[in-house]
């Protein structure tokens, strides 16, 4: 176990619901779990005024955890408090810093202090100038590192503006990008199937793989996020942030050791490698968006996108996005990939299919294409592996079927397996960076993402309408042409729609 | 499905324990199952006399099929018949004739005679003498097939003496070898793993395999047996047949086509490419014979092996068999395979393990030996595949554990299993050989075979005894030397009882 130094977490936006909903129970977990070092305080900070106490009862713990006694939760609760910033920045920021080095006194944190910016992305630049105007960046006595949570960006320059911003007050290493994302260990685990085994890697790559699937589905529209995700859309909200870096992990070469910049390295070079797509032809026939229409679930009338609440009506923002692309590297030649994310799908699924190519030679008559192997990864939820192989069928002659060797998280027992935020702020505290991502690697992830986005913009690209509850728009299957069909997965990995078409 | 031809079915043995345990029940299944030609008759024959009706009950169903109906069972009975050799030769064979032609034509077998002969191996050539002598090998109106028993022979020379024999009187296309383990489903399936899936053909060799296991354990001893085992021994009884017909689907090259030639022209290859050990070192070295010991089981004292019954006291007739061996051919140089057989095994258990290379480099740093991939067949019990791979340990950084991917027949459910003589019976009924072996097999099995019981024949070398319940003679961890170690199975695919030493 690497070692946790004593430090002082500030958590700027602190009076917002991720701090009460997500931050203070990963924390909570850690103390639970005796991963918090022996000095350790967080001080929250935003612009209403509350006392500690006042504080402490906002982000009180879920009820989830009231089966540990009051003494326990009370210790814990005594770790945090609450610095407001109603006053002038310079002030503010004055005392801020007072407050920090008044705590960092009392108990003991060694000028150890991570800054976590639950902030809207605007304010990032000018908080870390005032953290700096007080001298909050200095390494000198401890470390000093910040937080910032996505959206990072709203495309390539507003990427590299921030990244820019940034920059003129810490330093690259000092910053820690949170993508939820990384932090699942069915997503790290891509890494340790690849690289941990001898079986996999001789077959990842464009001599065993027809093509590759990327499925993120929500169930839900966009509920009460309306008026951001109407700003965003599924290609800026998932697409850039977390299914590139999936896609990243996937592509990327076996770095030369499980050192964090050595994988982000070879991370960067995967991104790298997408091959842009400018030519709008090739736009036009290689991504795909739609929004989802007004529809009966379960006999009840369910908003189509543009009803939404703080939605436009005339909204061309996409809920859902499938873009196929190729990768120009060595390894992936004429590797075809699709992606897709969306909203209002027949289910909450993410998953990752690789598609082996067929038997080169065929002995066995009765196969096809549904029967060629299959590696599905499901990220999430019934989270695990399936290797989908063909298997004699009892009885004469030799007739294959499709078996399933497959292995699931839940099997492993007792393994506690953190929550995404739990071990990302772990990871952050300890200094290790591997599951954030660079400011190279989004920018990457902005370059590739850009020219779609583009081309969204004009008047010529359409948007499809779908149905709730489908696979989205029917054209969709077009894009995904030829011999391949999109495995529309259930609920559960081993599910077997099938290779149905929407609407099956 | 293959049509099925109206025939007669000729048992000679019929009298004996096969014909009522194996034979007539199989024959059951199939007529339950409706795979029994329109016209299809059995004729019992043996020495002993017998009315039609005294066989009927002789070979009566066992009580599992009770709870068919009467008049189903009885439709069932009214196919078989029984003709006695009590009387000379000539005469005898003279009265079966007209028995079998005069069946032949009152149920319509249309000339297609099978004579399956359950008899010991001397009587074979006598037999197929007799039934020429009769015209019964005559395939002008209608075919005619021989299936003969185990053991094929009890080295080289007399294997070829008996092949001779019989190719006098039938054609090799004529003759089938029975050999029940090749009518295991589990058996079968490792050509269609093999050859219907892409991902595992390619690591199917020395690149990346590191070394192959085949353990076949019974937990029995020789039972009543003994007079018949103490002359043959495991090597003959198991590894010359069943285990080497195992190691040639494991070893062969693609066939052309699943035509039954093809399969059995690589399976012969296979064979012939097995490494001959003459060299009496690596014979010393690479072989390893024992004997079970009078132990205690559950409180009890069981015989040891030259205790039992119509065991030679003096006997050095293995119980117990272990043969390194290496496969001189370009895929698999420098490949060892370790294979063993014996009785009193912990557990009654079949099976092949794949033992792949460890990845070519380490990313993660505390993988070892036992975190490598293994494939398992499990030939039997609880029959399935299993694919131990690296999986990682929830929680920070990335530590490896071993995860399986693993497939059982059981979740077939309700597809039935043939068994094995039912599925080889059909098979010879319908004239396919696929799973019979050739005479040039057989051949070659002996071939290889013979060099290692010639040198056990010698006082040098050694008879290793063990106790009951353990996993062999200690000596045995010395074949499988350096960094491999024996995987000891459990009862269950799953089992994971380590890869610890001998009484571990």
């Amino acid at each position: 176990m690497p070692k946790t130094e004593n430090q002082l977490l500030v958590i700027f936006g602190a009076s917002g619901d991720l701090t009460a909903r997500k931050l203070v129970p990963a924390l909570y977990k850690l103390y639970k779990d005796d991963h918090l070092p022996e000095h350790f305080v967080v001080l929250g900070v935003a612009r209403s005024f509350m006392t500690d106490e006042q504080f402490r009862n906002r982000v009180a713990l879920e009820s989830k955890y009231l089966d540990d006694s009051e003494a326990f939760i009370e210790a814990f609760s005594e770790k945090l408090f609450y610095e407001d910033l109603h006053k002038k920045y310079d002030v503010s920021y004055r005392e801020l810093n007072e407050r920090i080095q008044n705590l960092n006194t009392v108990y003991q944190c060694n000028n150890n202090f991570i800054f976590y910016l639950s902030t809207p992305p605007s304010l990032f630049e000018a908080i870390a100038k005032n953290l700096t105007a007080e001298g909050l960046n200095d390494e000198r006595l401890g470390w000093k590192r910040l937080i910032v949570e996505k959206p990072f960006g709203y495309s390539l320059d507003t990427a590299k503006a921030l990244n820019e911003g940034l920059h003129r007050y810490f330093k690259e290493s000092q910053i820690y990008r949170i993508d939820h994302y990384l932090g699942k260990e069915t997503v790290q685990n891509i890494l340790v199937t690849r690289f941990a085994n001898s079986v996999f890697e001789p077959l990842w790559n464009r001599d065993y793989i027809d093509h590759i699937e990327i499925t993120n589905a929500e169930s839900g529209g966009v509920e009460s996020r309306g008026g951001y995700y109407d700003k965003s859309g599924a290609l800026r909200d998932m697409f850039q942030s977390h299914l590139l870096q999936l896609v990243a992990l996937i592509v990327m070469e076996p770095p030369l050791s499980a050192d964090p910049e050595e994988i982000r390295n070879e991370k960067l070079k995967a991104l790298k490698s997408l091959r842009m797509m400018t030519d709008p032809e090739v736009l036009e026939r290689d991504t795909i968006r739609g929004q989802y229409l007004s529809s009966m679930i379960d006999g009840e009338r369910v908003n189509g996108y543009r009803e939404e609440e703080d939605v436009d009506p005339d909204s061309i923002t996409e809920t859902y996005a499938a873009v196929k692309f190729f990768v120009d590297n060595w390894r992936w030649a004429d590797v075809p990939f699709y992606v897709r994310t969306a909203k209002r799908m027949p289910t909450k699924v993410t998953e990752v299919v690789i598609h082996f190519k067929s038997p080169h030679h065929q002995i066995f008559k009765n196969s096809n294409i549904n029967k060629d192997n299959k590696l599905i990864i499901r990220i999430q939820p019934d989270e695990g592996i399936l290797l989908k192989f063909g298997v004699k069928v009892p009885g004469q002659g030799f007739k294959v079927e499709r078996g399933n060797l497959d292995f699931y998280y839940s099997g492993l027992g007792d393994s506690h397996i953190m929550e995404a935020y739990e071990r990302l702020l772990l990871d952050a505290m300890q200094g290790d960076a591997t599951l954030y991502a660079r400011a190279d690697e989004v920018e990457a992830a902005w370059r590739f993402t850009d020219p779609i986005l583009n081309y969204w913009k004009s008047p010529k690209a359409k948007v499809y309408g779908y149905s709730a509850g489908v696979w989205g728009p029917e054209h969709a299957n077009e894009l995904i042409e030829g011999t391949h069909e999109w495995r529309n997965p259930g609920r559960n990995l081993a599910d077997d729609p099938g290779y149905c078409v929407i609407d099956c």
